[in-house]
């Protein structure tokens, strides 16, 4: 049971994407050359995130990508979701409906119903609401937060230099 | 991204395994039957779960399974480990790895340094970060308090039917 690469590919570029200089923008080329990952792969993971509207794309000869709100303003939530969907990680297949004991014949094998009712599958209840404590952590941790921290481990100097490379590129 | 049905099956078939009179066991077979399962699929959940000894195999014609510990002792966590196994969920591929910046040429793949070292890569160390918040929930939630809980949501005469069926059935 993982998250896809996708979601690793997503954060560590949208760190790239952080306080660039107005009227500029990085592409998806700089990208993945930078970090040695694949373009066709990383532009799939860019389409999520433009319809997820995380990211602005820029038309043009110099275009690429931004962000399309501030950077404390996407939670690493908001990614995960982008790029995997939003679908629960318990996969309930409502295996109450079936059993012998069950007289109402609920056959519903979404069980879209159990978090919204007291009575529904106390199991299911309990795994919406141990990933929602996931959920939680990842909602308080933004692009903004990630990037004081790497400030921080990489160190201001380091830091320049990434951003030095996609400046020089996108002249 | 998902939890596979196993969990789903592993624990809704170990509730029938809670407080079951001493010197008796749940046959698969009547775990299969009860709550319309396959009988092939849920022994392979069982082989898991007394691999991870949570449930010991009783031998002979009426044999069958039963707890290997107390009901306190048994968290959903613990179950969702035997069944799921113990990898992260966050797949990190450790991308620092090959980005054109890193002079380290640290090439590890699994990246399993990352949580034990404060200068690992901080998304993966946020990622496991917010797991943890999730384990912690289902390390709380053992097979004790679901049996309680599901006397207050169940009734206990539904339940008290529940149990009827196995014993009669393990006679």
């Amino acid at each position: 049971m993982k998250y896809s690469v996708m979601v690793e590919y997503a954060l560590h570029s949208l760190v790239h994407l952080i306080n660039i200089p107005s009227q500029t923008s990085v592409g998806i080329k700089e990208l993945a050359e930078f970090q040695g990952l694949s373009e066709t792969y990383l532009s799939k993971v860019f389409s999520k995130l433009t319809k997820a509207k995380i990211v602005d794309s820029v038309p043009g000869v110099k275009g690429g990508y931004k962000l399309a709100k501030a950077p404390d303003e996407i939670s690493f939530l908001e990614v995960i979701r982008a790029v995997e969907g939003i679908k629960p990680i318990f996969q309930c297949n409502n295996i109450i409906a079936k059993a012998i004991y069950n007289t109402e014949n609920e056959q519903d094998e979404s069980c879209d119903s159990c978090p919204s009712k007291p009575s529904g599958c106390l199991i299911n209840r309990t795994m919406l609401a141990a990933e929602k404590e996931m959920h939680d952590f990842l909602e308080k941790k933004s692009l903004a937060w990630l990037d004081v921290e790497l400030d921080t481990i990489l160190g201001l100097e380091e830091r320049a230099k990434h951003r030095a490379f996609f400046n020089d590129n996108s002249k």
